[in-house]
């Protein structure tokens, strides 16, 4: 995170709308696909130069431009002078470390969301940033590398599966905030499954390493709510935004995911209050061992401790104590000890200690 | 819970409005019986297939359909198809990981709540989704098993009891959220006996167990806040929206049942802050033991510790020390003992240790 | 609390406006009196007949009539019938467990709010349910049992003190409700007293008992600010009502009652600040105590354990031991332990142990 | 704080308006200063009978009345009637338990101020209530003891510093509500001052009493916040007020102030957490010395423990021992134990105890 | 902190306007920069008599005039009697303890922002005031000292890089407040690196310093934060704001800078849940090592008390013990030894205390 930052210091000071990618380079070279179709016509294509795509702009079928790699700082410049984008909106394609918001342009409607992925081996979530460019009959998405996100989307279009066929850009639009988000859910489920087995593992057998993992998970959560909280208002502003780009039946898809980020937004939240209370337990569990540990420590000092104190006394080198001529004193006084040390234990269990 | 989301995922990346079930299959077959009633008439029938229900559509008198389970996608999409549901609603009805939310659909309102039913023998509550669209003269009611939350109200419709058979279709759809909301009294009553009770074991005698159970508490209680917290929005939501579907002389009886919710709420922020409180105690009553203990480890080992030294000096082997040569020494030393043990009780009672 | 609740549950499931009494039943038999005065008339009776107050109706005088005691359920639903209430009014009057509130129904405003009594013996704050119904002509008030909060306001009326015969009905309802909020000063006085004692026990000599009254004291204050809270919401509501009912020189002294309300809750947020905070000090003092105990604990041990292990060393019985023999041994010994002694004292002084 | 809640309770039941001063009494005999000035003329004069400052109400000039001591609750009612406040206005004045506020009455605008002044002996927070009357051409300022916050605008008037001789009655006002908020940063002043003393003694040497300190300073930090919270809402309502009595021209010094309590604010909230943070650093720094002060217990117990274990083998007095026998077994037994101690500090040290 | 309060109470009674500098005096001689210029045109000087810029006020160009050093009250005086600017502006210039806020004068809008600089020396941070008064043609700035914030407008301006010649007076005013904002992102950095390292530490080696870091890193995130969180409201207040001097293409770039204030607020919150979330590791690692230090003492002494009392057993100097006499005593009590020392280390790793 420490990083992220640290790479926006190199802006500092040069004027606004400075196009400089800000962000780790994810993929060598950049990929971008053309898809463009109406009901009836579709095509797509995987273009080597930009500039191939600028003929879509004006024709009367959608057309969906998607760019995998936004560290050619070149490529998103053409795009942005032949799609007359502001400045500003190509400086925030560039600069990964955005949050997630929408801005409207009038002719066009800029939106920032993150794609989350989960590694596996790191066990850490993968955040990415996805750029959206809805215009009249277009939709030009970023991407910092190549997704499989859109995946089904591509497929859909392709085969002319659901309505995606018959309706305008701006359904495509919803249709790949829709995946983004859904794909929340399987990073939900990583988390929950986590959560299980770190449950699990508290009641068996907590480790100190227990308590590094529901920290790691703490933090987690933390940034995959950094990426999600935004969300909320984003989509609530684009179903209220008077946009003429935002359809009336489309508005209604919009609530839909709405509604899935407030359900990704609660879960987050009970994950959260889990968490904190596998914390809560785990520290009141390791605290309880130490006490019981202690506990049989207090017990066996205080039942020897006089005891070994009347086998000092008659440890001493007086040459006068009567006891030690008679024969009945030894026995008498392995007796005395073994009383002191009943009446303890039974005292120990009356005050409930044992 | 983990669970829930874990089945979501099946659905990433399908197009909106593909029909899934998503959630527990909690009965075999489906129920589905119609309800059909005015002020004079009443008929009452189960039917076993799902078309025998759509001539009540255009009927003038109330019809309640209510369908108990509802992994048959076929059923739920007919009836859509019939009524001229939205495909997103028919979504949201097999998806039982909904939060309560309601949709005003102009010709139709979308209400989705949460049936709870506690669970004796695992001790938790279960959450069962259950979904109303309320049209001008029907209500389509699902849950996803056969429950007993709305049979008064059946026997109230075919008794003619209380002013129901004499109001339109709205008046139903309360009468059901009503009974839906009346029956999580049932639940807070069931956690109101376990707070009472771990309050008394607290008192009694708190094991490491008690504290288990105050954590489950705590999470039953969170996931109650989950149902109940959404409501107070739908309500006061339902009430101020401009629906032609609801009269005003209802409207006076959802503020009724507004009024229960935030009753609802406002006993569970008690339960919690109840609970919390009974963990501060809980674990201060453990350390307060604790204490106790080590402290009679204290005394003991202090009491102890100067005597067995002095024990430990007689018990050398010098061959010249004077004192053990006396008839009085030994006397003395014991009563040296004696003093000094008296000394430092006296002195832990000044100081209050004992 | 929880007792409050299951007695809800016997109305789950009834048909809404129901009439049950549902709290306890706190008086044997119902008192109903009824007061009636202008400028010049005054009249006050006892009636033991609910049909007597019927002809107060539609005088022109103010009329007043108290209940006290609500058990009865068909004299209250005959007073709703002849006043017109609405019926889910007196179901609300019947039940116990409502919220402060206000409703307005044109023709009349509905009160709830909370008597609340500190009851000396179980040392608790006892609430109880105080309903209100204002009329253009009347004030109707319930109560659960014979209190004496509202004493001063009647002999007011009778001596004609103050203005309360010159102004219509309202002002009586605002007596009515400044009375009980004037009541809860006494309220907050005790539990004052009771923070100022505790605090001075916390001081001189903390116990486990002191623990458990600042968690009753917490648990009061939390059903207290149950009472209070709402209060600020019903009267800030009912100035801005556009009812009627209420008279412009009535809403200024609505308006100081709401002032006192805010003073109550700011005494209460502070005495909750105090409570939290005493509780942070009795911990830390208990652990204070216990960490001077074991300090004393470990000076003597750690004095006393190298020494006796000296001890130990010259009373090992090997027949070559040639310190054993020398006349100095033994001195030099002692003078050894000593000089260890002082060592460790000065050790631990200058590590500010002492 | 107990105390001003005992004197309210004088009050519960009589009728509103009834004038009783409830505080406590700081002054012996009140003083009543009038000035009176315009940009040409200025008056001062003390006057002995209230009576006196009735001609300066229809006068041209601006008139400010200046009460100090309001136990004289006859001298407030004639002022009340003559300069037609309203009852309730009076009752506030006398009740120094008020929260800060102000309330518009067309004729003339009531505010409610607290001046605080720290009192060096006891080191709290003392707090007066100071109320303002504002009409169109005068000023009445009401304060419980002989105060000098008010005396550097007294002087300013005489001499005619400032714009103050040429502003309408609503600017004196503005300059009294300053005076007031000025005075606010000397305490923060004090109280940053013992914060800071607080941060030196707790790095150097934490004490009991440091905790006790830190713990009042809290509380103090706590009465503070209750007499400045209110303010910023005061503030931002005078601005807001669509009162004839505040010219725009004073509006704009106004919201000087409201930006002077927005300071104070922010001051507060800075203190609460550096107060919070310094109650952390004590807890731990306590414990932390401890835990310094246990382990040395545990490096010589540990230490010893087997030592004396050793020992106390050979001081046994079995017959049959052949060990004791031999000449080297003293020394060889010394040398074990050095052996032994060694092992158990090395192993210590790599374990990084030590 | 408790220093910047001090300052302020030398103004406690002052008339309002009274100009006095509060805060440092960071540097010796006051420098004054003017830069004028339009598209075609350019001029720079650095002048040392105010009166010097005066001639500029109405130019058509755009002036910036730059003012390093606020200690000189007659400067600020002067200019400010020449510009027209309001006594209680001057004020707030040089009482260097505002907080950011914008406020709106028709004729101008007077800005205040805290510029942040990380001092490595010391490592905390330092905050400057920078105040900016817009007007329809000019820009005055105000610092504490000769900073290098704006240097590099400075010089996009002489080379004619980006926009900044083409546009009016508000785009400088903009670039201003964004190269301040721009600048945190510096200082966030220094914090997470801090972070880092301190991370790191955590796991490596803890120590009582790390806690002392931990709680300045907690302090001065809150410093940062007091300077950050009410750039929001000026921002979004900047933007709404209807003032004829901010041009509709300029409120675009004041989106922008919004948006990253947006994103330095969240970085700051994830930076205060991070460094308490340290916080608790740092007091759980503690008190583990703590409790691995007892645990091994525990099982020292549990293991050896028995043992040594045993040999003190044998260490008695009774006449008749038969056990003594025998020869294969010893080595039989030797061997019962090392059985009850192997028992209870069985024991223990049984219930994984080891």
């Amino acid at each position: 995170m420490a990083r992220l930052i640290e790479k926006h210091s190199k802006k500092a000071g040069l004027p606004p709308g400075t196009l400089i990618h800000i962000g780790e380079k994810k993929v060598e070279s950049v990929r971008i696909t053309v898809i463009d179709y109406d009901e009836q016509n579709f095509q797509e294509k995987q273009v080597s130069n930009i500039e191939e795509c600028f003929q879509f702009k004006t024709a009367p079928t959608v057309t969906w431009i998607n760019i995998d790699g936004i560290h050619h700082v070149d490529i998103i410049e053409k795009l942005g002078r032949q799609f007359e984008l502001h400045p500003l909106i190509l400086e925030d394609i560039l600069n990964t470390g955005q949050r997630p918001k929408f801005e409207d342009f009038n002719d066009y409607i800029f939106i920032v969301l993150k794609i989350l992925t989960y590694d596996e081996q790191k066990e850490t979530i993968q955040a990415e940033q996805a750029s959206l460019v809805l215009g009249p009959n277009f939709v030009i998405s970023f991407q910092e590398s190549i997704g499989h996100v859109f995946e089904q989307i591509r497929s859909r279009i392709r085969n002319g599966k659901g309505r995606i066929r018959k309706m305008p850009s701006d359904y495509l639009a919803y249709a790949l905030i829709d995946a983004i988000v859904d794909n929340y859910f399987i990073i939900l489920e990583k988390l929950g499954e986590k959560i299980e087995s770190l449950q699990e593992q508290l009641v068996t057998k907590p480790t100190e390493e227990t308590l590094q993992q529901i920290h790691n998970l703490k933090r987690e959560m933390m940034s995959l709510r950094k990426s999600v909280w935004p969300l909320r208002e984003l989509l609530s502003g684009l179903q209220r935004a008077e946009s003429s780009l935002i359809n009336e039946s489309t508005a209604i898809y919009m609530q839909d995911v709405y509604g899935h980020t407030i359900q990704i937004i609660d879960t987050i939240e009970s994950f959260r209050d889990m968490v904190s209370g596998m914390l809560d337990i785990y520290l009141s569990s390791i605290s309880n061992k130490m006490n019981a540990v202690m506990k049989v420590l207090t017990m066996i000092a205080t039942l020897f401790i006089p005891l070994t104190f009347i086998a000092g006394i008659y440890g001493m080198n007086f040459r006068y104590m009567p006891e030690l001529e008679r024969r009945w004193a030894y026995p008498a006084v392995l007796l005395l000890m073994v009383a002191i040390a009943v009446g303890m234990l039974v005292y120990f269990r009356k005050k409930k200690w044992l």
